[in-house]
């Protein structure tokens, strides 16, 4: 199949893609189990999993061989079929697959997962197979998920064509789960599990081949059962259609937290090796995702304890925090990582404090963190509420909180024996719930440690739709989750995403043309003459006034420093002269005779007092131009302390990249210099990205230094690398002629 | 009671503390609950817990009202008891202990431990009340718990006077705890249980009125069933005590892992509220636990977790890990948090990748970290072995590997009601289990999240002696834990600690004294002149050479430069002179007419070309004088970039301290500045170090900027603060007279 022919039934395959068609596919009313035998482990798989989610429609098992499967009468085809069913499960092998696919379409089947791998992920062989399978089910109108996945669980539609173990029991519940790995998802099923986490559609993506992550995100909107998102990635895949799937997700209030893998070097040859994804630079996805208000976790106990949070209960919109519990060590704990968090933990007002030492011993303290002591445990016996009940009660009406951490379920995996007790026990949990539920900020009930919930604590808890965040540790985090979550509202942008550039035919343009490309797009560019001859550059100098830097001018030469095609704070007639002999020849050393423009010096002012910033824009193979800002020196060099933006990025996003520099305060005038106006430099840093973007076949713009003294701004030096086979674009664009 | 009586009681009670009486205390044979009742929760939960962990010696409830309790006749009191018990958990009311200790006396109870509250954590009154119950109990022999604690549980002695819930099962092991919280035991205990981690002794030390944190520290040290010991911490206590056991612990190679609050300032308020404790600055205790080689965690779930790794597995020796899963996400995830914890993940050597490409289906690639994919568990059901063991069986010949991490277990909860899978099954884990044992690197089994262990699965693992990490998340962090630890092993040294100095009588020293001191101590001082008037600066001057600095020398004026009382720079005659008399104005105008020594200049030559740095000494109020080393400038002030070290610390300390600068790359000469003979700068500060310790009442001294230059090294300015209060000594110790 030519390159061609591949986009088009990419294309036509698009087109199948509408939320209508989605919502049919992941709720299958009947499923044929193509390829289905006895000792397959995913067939049972699948028969074990529709059990879990309460599936009554029919499995028809499909084998070309096999009279009887699992007790049911196999069909040879799916053409025998008596009618079409509303989804095939192809656990064929990747030869037989396509064969399935044009059964499939003469039986009416709309709908397909394919098992096999040996696609995409497996080479270039593999690419064509994908290609293949594609076209022909795009031609017969059947939406396919795969090739190389296990399928997915449905808990609202009662459907689960999955081929892999489901810990049980299965809670339904709020939390979307899209995955680009598929055995992991019985893991996060078996931690779901372990904190009754109930989930509503978790889809294993796999080739993504026709629904991909973008789509599975539109489909997790749209579903009126799913609350928030939990996805798994290895790669981000189309910028364009992912952003839009986000910015749709934030306009409606739907929190989506992904795990994304390749935050190391070695975590990124882990996912090139079994996905054949490629993955960028994991600062550009950082950057990227937060754009995208899209929370990125670390693990898979941080992604679903942050989805509980925001799946279930009502989340914190501060971060003013009551804390509640009957051991002085949770207090010390929880403050800890309270602050490691920014989450504040402000004195009780007056009132509450006054309510609340009433109910203590003499010898606890009524602040916050609050320690009502174990002595209030080991008196429980006897009443329904205790001390940290009531404590409850008044805390939630403290105007100075935004919401309150309550450690106060004890409750056992088994009943109680002694019904007395037991009845207490229950009275008090009814009671919490309800005042969980009259408060007017939210309660977030926790676990001290990690552990699952059982028995009859998970039945008890679970009557009261109250979920306990797993430990302190992971409760904080996904508290400080939420809340960055809620900040980010409404500011989620589409990133276009650009395919990436040629690579082996780039070229750098010589700083003089860089400059004039700068000045044309309104960005100020510092003082400057190209001289060709000693001469001129002493008079370049003088016309100048006060000392000058000298720097060769050539595009062939893109480290000019490195050569020795760089001179500073040169002063007086003889040295500029001396001074422009040296570049020249140290660049005639370095280029040989002959070269182009090998005798062409930029002769520059001299700025100081100021500050020098870097405002570079480079292109990720993903997401196209990415905007990295900092400052020179040390702080790129050695801090590596940069803030990143996919572009485009507006002067008010700059501004917030500014703000999270480590150096801001070098910005703000810390170091004896003069305070940079940092509107200003935004709004000159924001040019660059814009000009950046409007440059095709743009490698590499990068000003450095950036001087600013003030609100005086000037592009002290300029790199420029473009695509070559661009030249005549670049021409049109920047008015001036690109070296070589 | 008098400050000396209190102090003659603390010290009689030291004397009983040996390490045979702590172990008698800690398997009592015979316990009586004083002040028990049939309502008291505390007394209910003894009984549960001395049921929990097999206890068969009497419990002996005594009470003065109370006929019969829990169904065992009670006596009055202590003395009515007919032969003494080897211990009294003393239940009863604060006001009634005094009594309780005296009838222990008289009955030859030795033994005791207390619970009532209202002691030195409460306050002035509380303190006093302590101090009495310790003379009075040392006075008669008698060694004690608390008071204001739960208790302790002993798994090996079956003994457990321990007031407060524990979750069952609870397993016997080698993980020995000492908590400053009571009621954090139980949310210990609660993790522990979940994955099967088992307990030696865990104790609650409350006030530590005898019984000290480093008292149960030696306890455990010598504890044979005890192989690592976990601690949560409030304080550090007593520095030269606590310091000789870690370095016992050390000694013996016994880990110590521990989770210290008051990280956050909001932490330390919780601290203080609870335990009256004054915690010192946070990033002292955490130097200081690195310097006794004691593990430092952020949570409960990481203090159990490292517990376990290093209490049972053999933990690895290096950083080299081979990672085999059946999940490429779990690959995935796995290798972002090895890479941002330093842990490696090198390729396979060429054999063990040719072993295990022949068990993979061809779409799967032998590479580390391996996944075998999904359909190796799908098929896993008619051999033993599947290819993850196959894998794990030549990986750990891997001469490249360190250890190897295995996410191989997946163990149901209940026995698989298929006797032949369930046979398959066991033969599997009993393979796995022989050949962990054989391996000549460490295995490290790990579940893929933090969830329960739990029923059949304990059940298999427990025959096997084999426990799953809890998730990647803890597991790479314990990993990381305990090769830290294995790092730091041999390197422990005594910290002595000292009183603190006296608050509210401190003095600075004049520059020039400062200077003097310095230059006494063989540490390199900058050539500098006093000056009394203008013609002596400018005398001075001339005879340094060079542009000078112009300093007030006044121990009244302590930030000379913010009241202009420093220029620097200044060069020529008339410059000098002009110079001098605007520092003495700007003395005048700050002090007023009539001080001391206000027209006294210092005359400085100044350096250029080289670093500057900070090597500061100051007094934390627990821990005594600690250098703080770092680079001066930005990289303190913005960056906080220093490194700590409670004193004393030698050169080669110093030379650490060094290397753990984020700025290290500057002094090795990366901003073009000539590199800094690092050993020669480390001596100069470890004199500086001696130096503070040689002072008594030594508040702060502090050489910033201590500029080098390649080997040269002088300090630039120094500031000596002490208490003056011992000015005599300062006279003896420096032969010069401090000013004022």
């Amino acid at each position: 199949m030519t390159a061609t022919a591949s986009t088009d039934a990419r294309t036509a395959a698009r087109e199948l893609i509408t939320p209508e068609r989605l919502r049919d596919f992941f709720a299958p009313r009947s499923i044929a189990l193509v390829g289905a035998s006895e000792t397959s482990g995913w067939a049972r798989f699948i028969v074990a999993a529709s059990s879990a989610v309460g599936y009554t429609g029919p499995l028809l098992p499909v084998h070309p061989r096999h009279e009887v499967i699992f007790g049911r009468p196999a069909f040879r085809t799916l053409r025998d079929l008596d009618e079409p069913a509303d989804l095939a499960f192809i656990l064929a092998p990747t030869e037989a697959v396509q064969t399935v696919i044009e059964d499939a379409a003469a039986a009416g089947v709309r709908n397909a997962v394919v098992l096999a791998s040996g696609y995409r992920e497996a080479g270039t062989g593999g690419v064509e197979l994908e290609d293949s399978l594609i076209a022909s089910a795009a031609s017969h109108g059947i939406v396919l998920l795969g090739p190389n996945c296990l399928g997915f669980l449905n808990t609202g539609a009662k459907a689960a064509p999955y081929a892999l173990t489901v810990p049980l029991p299965l809670t339904a519940g709020p939390v979307g789960i899209a995955l680009q790995s598929g055995a992991l998802a019985s893991v996060l099923l078996a931690f779901a599990r372990a904190h009754a986490i109930g989930v509503s559609t978790v889809a294993s993506l796999g080739n993504e081949a026709m629904i991909t992550t973008a789509d599975m995100l539109d489909y997790l909107v749209a579903d009126e059962q799913t609350k928030v998102i939990c996805m798994f990635l290895e790669e981000i895949g189309d910028p364009a259609a992912f952003s839009a799937a986000a910015q749709r997700a934030d306009a409606v209030g739907k929190p989506i937290v992904a795990l994304k893998a390749g935050a190391s070097q070695a975590g990124q040859q882990a996912a090139l090796a079994h996905t054949g994804a490629v993955a960028g630079d994991d600062a550009v996805v950082d950057a990227a995702l937060r754009q995208l208000n899209i929370i990125r976790v670390a693990s898979v106990e941080e992604l679903l304890t942050t989805a509980a949070l925001l799946g279930y209960d009502r989340h914190p919109a501060g971060r003013r925090m009551g804390v509640l519990t009957a051991s002085g060590g949770a207090c010390d704990i929880i403050a800890d990582r309270a602050s490691a968090r920014g989450i504040e933990i402000p004195p009780f007002s007056a009132e509450t404090t006054q309510v609340i030492a009433a109910q203590l011993p003499s010898f606890a303290t009524a602040r916050n963190p609050l320690d009502v002591t174990g002595y209030v445990l080991a008196n429980a016996r006897t009443t329904t509420l205790t001390a940290i009940d009531r404590a409850l009660d008044v805390a939630v009406e403290d105007p100075g909180l935004d919401f309150v951490l309550f450690t106060g379920f004890t409750v056992p995996d088994i009943r109680p024996p002694d019904e007395a007790a037991a009845g207490l026990l229950e009275a008090r949990v009814d009671w919490i719930a309800a005042r969980m539920a009259s408060a007017p900020i939210p309660v977030i009930p926790i676990a001290p440690t990690c552990i699952d919930v059982t028995g009859y604590a998970r039945d008890l808890l679970g009557q009261h739709d109250i979920r306990l965040l797993g430990g302190i540790e992971l409760a904080v985090q996904a508290i400080d989750n939420a809340l960055r979550w809620q900040d980010g509202r409404g500011q989620v942008r589409l990133l276009p995403g650009q395919p990436p550039a040629l690579v082996g035919t780039v070229t750098a343009w010589t700083e003089s043309t860089a400059r004039d490309l700068l000045t044309s797009a309104g960005i100020p560019v510092v003082p400057g003459r190209l001289a060709g001859s000693a001469d001129q550059a002493a008079e370049a100098a003088r016309a100048l006034g006060g000392p000058v830097a000298l720097k060769i001018s050539s595009a062939q030469v893109s480290h000019k420093s490195d050569i020795g095609g760089v001179l500073l704070n040169v002063s007086g007639d003889a040295a500029v002269r001396a001074g422009y002999e040296q570049v020249v020849a140290a660049a005639a050393g370095h280029l040989g005779t002959g070269h182009q423009g090998g005798n062409e010096v930029l002769v520059t002012s001299m700025r100081t007092g100021g500050i020098e910033v870097l405002a570079g824009v480079t292109r990720d193979p993903g997401f196209g131009p990415v905007l990295a800002v900092g400052l020179g020196g040390i702080w790129v060099e050695l801090l590596r302390d940069t803030s990143l933006r996919v572009l485009p990025a507006d002067a008010s996003q700059v501004r917030q990249m500014l703000d999270e520099l480590r150096a801001l305060p070098v910005l703000q005038g810390a170091r004896g210099v003069v305070a940079a106006d940092l509107d200003v430099l935004a709004d000159v840093i924001a040019r660059i990205g814009a000009l950046a973007l409007s440059i095709p076949g743009l490698q590499v713009l990068e000003v450095n230094p950036l001087w600013i003294c003030g609100d005086q701004v000037e592009a002290l030096d300029v790199l420029v690398v473009t695509d070559r086979s661009n030249d005549s674009e670049y021409r049109e664009k920047a008015g001036t002629e690109p070296a070589t």
